[in-house]
């Protein structure tokens, strides 16, 4: 392509200053949360307005110029890196709150709008928004779409998915579609399900609808310290299982309740093979019920110390470790590999036991804290970069892990995407019949291939490559799917 | 095609008895619950494996045979209204619970397994299966996947799409497609999403994982009298913009409330210009509070009579009416015709003052019986086929009260599907450019066009013609499109 005349055409398209070129000032678009995989952006756009986005899509989309629509840059795992001679569509000056419905709980959002800013907007009506990643105050609610985020909170407050109601969205090829909106269940294809958590490879979200919920009068944070982490898992499986739902349920094993503890304070019992962080919440009178319930069922699941924090301040100081737990295990290894597979929670027990032993083999030591209520678990592995061999162990043992999650009927990834870090797993979670449906469902979007290309949906040949797929006679079973 | 060595074939894959060409057998399948509209199929078949599904739509593709998926039959929008010399494929015989996990809370069942039937399966363990659309004794829940159902209770727990974590899928083409599955958020784009009320349009559902969810021990149903439609529906914005979620509220208008209590003797008030049914449910302590809770607030908004049903024969009572509303207005007039709009829940009055301006317009007597709480309404239009007119009347009447639907913000359909009968509404719903997006999605699962074609999205010449569109010179905006 003629560079200078597309870098023209995209000047044009923008008011000054808003298309960055300069290496030095590209530099904090090289890498998103995943900063171990660095790649220098050919130009960055930070559009203002729609129309501006439009115009930028155009360009690209005339020149197939690739286009990485990035948000707050905070995603785990690399989905918003820049692909080599590709443009990066930053969204953060879009960052209008365009309407609060007090009547409806909605409010609608331009994607740069920080996720913690829509619940400080909407507090003086008593109303918040529920998916809270431990990214919230930083993060974007464009990003939240692209990588379906979860939270704490969302065991019982759902995912990024079950919250946001309507999406207005921009392709490559200059279309509108306007996505879902204050009703119940918008009728044709689910394409609002479709592109949450699409990892920006459908088109560019520029309105967000979202629900907002009544704050719950009264909220209650329960510590339960156990001294068996088999008992700490079958205590989350019972009180799941009789139907209650608390508004987060982690769980910490003893080498990062340590860690937390000396790390942040919160009164954690070191003592404890693991403990239970349990949130409730509701109206006063049903608060105080499932406290006295689910007091009762720890200690006769066998936990040894029940604490119970009603004022927000006591509230706080637990979570606070909890919140501190992953730079709290940075001060105690030199490096941590943070892994984000789901299971299905009866296989609590057996996939904990699995990793100890992988641990074991692999020689390096694995934290366990996480949303223990679904079943997302955030293995630590910790590691030493400077000692040879230790992160090839690192990425062995973390594969391995995430293998050992597919083959219980999990996932490879709760809420952290795929982005460019779990493309080899996605082998192992999909069959080549499954990844070409992906592709032809990329195609209807984006028949160009230009939106975020190499993300989210590994190609076939990787697969084979990785081994995860049945390969006949050295022929692919799609080969001419894997063009880029 | 030559017809008769495709029956040889379709013969072969099926065994004996499993393949309907006689009229006189095929007559039950010449329309579902939408019985205006009928049309013979050219055959049945009804497979009994999934061996058998693949042989059967592997014959339909060589010879290009539209298929037409159905499930029992009752759904209200003609999805699974056969096409013109295609086959309907009947998933009745796939009737198998597969697996109950109560560990996981989780089923997996064969897609001609009856709603509630999974909920009398799972008894024994206190589980029971949440959507219960009112046809849940006799519709299948791949029917239910097919039109993303709903029901009185999905205001609490969610529509099919929340409820089903995952779906075995049959291509056309032959693929096997396994979405979703026990863990949480599996990663890649959401097809599970995008296959649920996709009208089967995709592909054949060949086996159905659902959530599970324990009984609630205790229930409560509340029926609040109100003089005026308009406080009954500010109780309703109000209890739910409290933050309080009732497992079902329902409103009728005086019309409907008095046809049921005539025809079922539930005891409602007969004077009452609107009541509100409202179950609440949950752990005793907690379901008592909520209903002090909600007592008070309807006679805050102005309930002069409030009834508390507490066992269950008193709530079955108060259940009696709603459920037979339907029938109860069927025999005060001649013919009904039931609308199934949705609106944002706070244009609730501005909506139902619409519909009632609408009705002296057409002169025609319209009802109200909803989901009051996610703003599902079910305006039943009366009248009387055998006067002249009085159909197109109707019919008029109904597409102006989706009309008012979408210009408020909400939807032409909230539970019965698109099917046939809301094909010119979806006009309105959708531009251009949304359509199209519709058609590339499909073209990706479908490349042939042979899964139930003409259903659930509009062609653009259609909507061209009902003026839902604009067309710049004769030519419309995709003409490519329009090619079935």
């Amino acid at each position: 392509m003629n560079e200078s005349k597309v870098l023209q055409e995209l000047q044009r398209a923008l008011p000054t200053g808003r298309l960055i070129t300069e290496p030095a000032a590209m530099r904090p678009y090289e890498t998103d949360g995943l900063t171990a995989i660095r790649e220098m952006p050919w130009a960055v756009a930070l559009p203002g307005t729609e129309d501006e986005v439009r115009e930028v899509l155009a360009v690209c989309l005339e020149h197939e110029v690739p286009v990485v629509p990035r948000g707050a840059g905070t995603g785990l795992s690399g989905g918003a890196r820049p692909v080599q001679g590709g443009l990066v569509l930053g969204l953060s000056k879009l960052n209008q709150i365009l309407e609060v419905d007090v009547d409806n709980c909605t409010a609608r959002v331009q994607p740069g709008v920080r996720n913690l800013a829509i619940s400080e907007a909407v507090a003086e009506h008593g109303l918040y928004y529920a998916p809270d990643p431990s990214s919230q105050l930083a993060c974007s609610i464009g990003g939240n779409v692209a990588e379906n985020s979860g939270g704490v909170h969302c065991l019982k407050y759902g995912l990024t998915v079950h919250n946001v109601i309507g999406l207005k969205v921009r392709t490559i090829e200059g279309d509108v579609l306007e996505l879902g909106g204050k009703g119940l269940d918008y009728p044709g294809y689910d394409l609002l399900a479709l592109l949450c958590g699409s990892e920006g490879m459908l088109g560019v979200v520029t309105e967000v609808t979202v629900r907002l919920l009544p704050e719950a009068p009264q909220k209650v944070v329960l510590l339960a310290a156990f001294s068996t982490l088999e008992s700490a898992a079958g205590a989350v499986s019972r009180i799941i299982g009789e139907g209650v739902t608390p508004a987060g349920l982690e769980l910490m094993d003893q080498l990062t309740l340590r860690a937390a503890e000396d790390f942040a304070g919160a009164g954690y019992p070191k003592d404890a093979a693991a403990i239970l962080l349990c949130e409730l919440d509701g109206d006063a009178t049903e608060a105080r019920a499932l406290q006295r319930y689910a007091v009762r069922l720890f200690e006769e699941e066998g936990a040894y110390d029940v604490q119970q924090a009603e004022s927000a301040e006591q509230r706080e100081r637990l979570w606070a470790g909890r919140k501190a737990a992953f730079p709290a295990v940075g001060r105690i290894a030199p490096d941590y590999y943070c892994m984000d597979g789901t299971i299905p929670r009866a296989s609590l027990v057996e996939v904990l036991r699995g990793i100890s032993e992988l641990s074991e083999r692999y020689g390096l030591v694995v934290g366990n804290v996480f949303h223990a209520g679904d079943g997302n678990l955030h293995p630590l592995i910790l590691y030493d970069a400077n000692q040879e061999g230790q992160i090839e162990l690192a990425e062995g043992l973390g594969r391995e892990i995430l293998e050992l999650c597919v083959g219980v009927g999990g996932t490879v990834t709760g809420e952290h995407g795929v982005g460019v870090e779990k493309l080899t797993p996605m082998c192992a979670q999909f069959n080549a019949a499954e990844l070409a449906q992906f592709e032809r469902v990329k195609e209807a979007f984006d028949p160009a291939r230009l939106m975020n290309p190499g993300k989210a949906i590994p190609t076939l040949t990787r697969c084979a490559e990785y081994g995860g797929m049945h390969v006949h006679g050295g022929e692919l079973p799609f080969p001419n799917l894997d063009r880029f």
